[in-house]
């Protein structure tokens, strides 16, 4: 099944299992290792917090409870005090105590995260960026924005439509990610294959480190070769090295003319030919091509009634093209059209240019996350691979996995060679993960592919990190660690293996 | 003139006459500081190398003559052994041996660097990149390219244009420069408009640390997010934290249909909303967007007998779009021209579509940097600032000067807001130095721009570093250099300011 030599096996296998610590469940390295000793939240620090933050200091267990518990309800903590600060200098304050007093903190912005990365994982304290919602400045010359941390997603995309821009980024959960959360992931989303990964487009941070001190590299400028880059540290490191309090990044125009073609395919081969065909033909004003299965799709019919607007298929693909000059984007789209119709590439299709048709199109790719949340329990891989690679994932695990899943699907970002694959059950089964993992590392590492494409590793898939990086980067981010938060307060558990912590 | 406090100035000036060091000429902070106390190369050591490296282990002095300078002729230093390895464990065994020996060590590339970065300071061992010149993989699905840090940017180019794609970098010093060199610079070039940064494009490195462990970060994928982003602390860290070896990089595919139109503006203001124009109207194809002023038209004819195509003009534009249909493209750039055309922004221009016009046509952007090598001495800024203030610079500086410099010139990437600044004199002037710096910085700084865009810090800039990032983000740096390099042996003098080493 895998290639990966015995040696390879067994020494990943063997960083993994030390990785687990003493008291994670031998079964499940995605559990929670034991609690690290730092202190516990007093009444003299509920009372310092109350002075700082007042009436934005919530021990309300009613109003904690949903700030405990992440999107898809797989992890939850205990936390007993949420901390809402509105600006930098009271987040510097909040962490300067803390670090002093040892109390460990959780920074959670829209709380979508998919890996278990943005909940406490037993008492962190939860600084939450909810309140931190201005925009600071744009400059619509440069189309340069720069705001705070905690403004959501959808709110940044509104004000720029209004200015004639985008964000540069978009993704399903839109309507409630916070852009600092965004760029603690690194989150990549819709748009990546067209304006690139936010390691590009972020232009400027400012960050707060473990001791309080106010890191500002809020440039905003598009280039900036003075020193190391600094702020690329926080850039998908999920607030274990600092808490991201403002962000700058360029946005570009809004696009003059956007159309969308709903397609079908009857095998994987022929949708990576249609991929070929459509980065020759649509080359610049390509902006975005994603995929869903069969099983997707019945899933968004059985659980959200959505309908499917083409001809029954085993593929469907999502294609956006955005460009300057409505004419020439059509024109360029009805030649790729019918080169893949007349090639039988594709069976059938539809195409959208009005913004309501547009928007229920995209919504059966955005909502296939929403409708697996329906079937019980999803196990949840994001992985990378060649493109020409990822669906032999989803066939070889439905083979692996036999009658023991409900369903097995995949779906993704083509253009990103980026594969979800999903795995639902009635409910947690501890048989079904074992016959999973490491099943779907080792294949994933067999092609030099990533366990985390893009979700991150929070605390579910910390301790898998040795299937793509080895042992001398995970040392090394441990160095990085243990620099900037030397007391390990910020966000323990997640990202680094257990055996770095 | 500038908007400093008096407050601001001190303290920025404070942080910059203490990083001097004692040594440094106290007038000229871009100057070496007291050789460090790292070990002379020995005889022993020589042994040590040459059975390491036979038949490359250069110590002939005339040889190494070229090494020891800047391609600017600026700086000079005086090491006695150069070492050309071919593979990466060559370069592991050369660093072991150095961290060990406590020999400092000055990583070298295509040496075409701006800041004196890539020449030793004192007796330095130069570790060449030049045979490290393979090619390892291409895949012409995804457009991934991985190679060894020594291949020259123009043969890159080359490899890849058979193949149908480019690389997304692209400088007037491609037939020297390596692409390892143009990593560690983290190079900005004439592309960046259009592919973005080298942080994006970028996608995985192999790196030897200063005391030989190999890092090996080289990925081929497109998303990436198990654990921190380790390559990003190589990319433009100018070989202080470790060498670069081998690079893999997103490559776009080639376009169909390449235009370059050469344009005359009458005043900076007209440029500018030629260029906003040209945003709107060319969008998603235009490439790349740069000037160039009168002056630095005479010195084009002046010393290489370059012909302007156009009538006489205080400014000049070069833009170039690429696109995926030809015919598009065309009526994109026609309906463009004609607007600017009729709305007088534009005075004069000309068109290329063929080869040999379009190289012609970029020649008189690129070889401005030669084209001011004849002049003497130059004195060379590389600034980023909101685009509506660059030639601002370029004029207040001609006011401040008057008579004392013979030229000064401002060019480079509108697109980007990158000016490179460009005073002349007849030789080295240490009165004409101190009447532009640290004005030049006070003036950046003021307008939050970067006092270096793009060339980096190396040996002259680095002592300037405050004037673009606040005392903790150049501490930080120092802490992460400490971490990496703990005896400092790697490119000394370098990037950090005299008060970090």
């Amino acid at each position: 099944v895998t290639d990966l030599t015995a040696v390879d096996r067994a020494l990943i296998q063997h960083r993994c299992v030390h990785s687990r610590g003493l008291g994670a469940s031998p079964g499940n390295p995605g559990a929670a290792p034991p609690r690290l000793p730092f202190s516990r939240v007093t009444q003299e620090d509920l009372a310092f917090f109350r002075t700082l933050l007042p009436g934005r200091t919530i021990t309300d267990p009613d109003l904690l409870k949903s700030s405990n518990v992440d999107w898809l309800k797989t992890v939850e903590g205990n936390s007993e005090v949420l901390l809402r600060p509105k600006t930098t200098e009271e987040v510097s304050q909040i962490l300067r105590y803390c670090n002093e007093r040892n109390l460990a903190v959780c920074p959670q912005g829209g709380n979508t995260g998919l890996v278990g990365g943005s909940v406490p994982v037993f008492d962190e304290i939860i600084l939450s960026t909810s309140l931190m919602k201005q925009v600071i400045t744009f400059d619509n010359i440069s189309g340069i924005l720069t705001c705070q941390a905690g403004c959501v997603l959808e709110n940044l995309s509104n004000y720029l439509e209004e200015r004639d821009f985008i964000m540069p980024l978009d993704l399903g959960a839109k309507g409630s990610c916070h852009i600092g959360g965004n760029v603690s992931t690194n989150a990549g989303g819709l748009r990546l294959l067209r304006y690139g990964s936010l390691r590009g487009t972020v232009l400027g941070l400012e960050v707060v480190l473990a001791d309080g001190r106010i890191l500002n590299c809020l440039a905003t400028l598009r280039k900036d070769n003075t020193g190391y880059d600094l702020k690329q540290l926080f850039i998908g490191s999920e607030g274990t090295l600092g808490v991201i309090t403002a962000v700058s990044i360029l946005c570009p125009r809004k696009p003059k003319a956007v159309n969308v073609a709903f397609l079908g395919c009857s095998s994987f081969q022929q949708l990576l030919e249609t991929f070929q065909c459509c980065r020759g033909m649509l080359g610049e004003i390509l902006s975005a091509f994603e995929f869903l299965d069969a099983s997707c799709m019945s899933l968004l019919e059985k659980h959200l009634k959505l309908t499917n607007p083409i001809t029954e298929s085993p593929f469907y693909i999502v294609i956006e093209t955005a460009g300057s000059n409505a004419t020439h984007d059509e024109e360029k789209l009805h030649k790729f059209l019918e080169e893949v119709m007349t090639s039988s590439l594709v069976t059938d299709g539809t195409v959208a240019t009005e913004a309501t048709k547009i928007k229920a199109l995209w919504s059966l790719r955005e909502r296939v996350t929403e409708a697996l949340t329906h079937e019980g329990y999803t196990y949840k891989y994001d992985i990378s691979l060649p493109v020409e690679k990822i669906y032999d994932l989803v066939q070889d695990m439905r083979g692996h996995l036999g009658d023991m899943a409900k369903n097995v699907v995949g779906y993704g970002h083509v253009g990103d060679g980026n594969l979800h694959l999903n795995i639902t059950s009635p409910s947690k089964d501890p048989a079904l993960l074992a016959a999973i993992e490491p099943y779907v590392y080792e294949w994933t590492s067999k092609w030099k592919g990533s366990i985390s494409a893009e979700h991150g590793l929070g605390l579910k898939k910390r301790n898998y990190i040795y299937y793509s990086k080895p042992s001398e980067a995970v040392a090394l981010m441990g160095s990085i660690k243990a620099m900037l938060d030397p007391k390990g307060i910020l966000n323990p558990y997640k990202t680094l293996p257990d055996n770095i912590h």
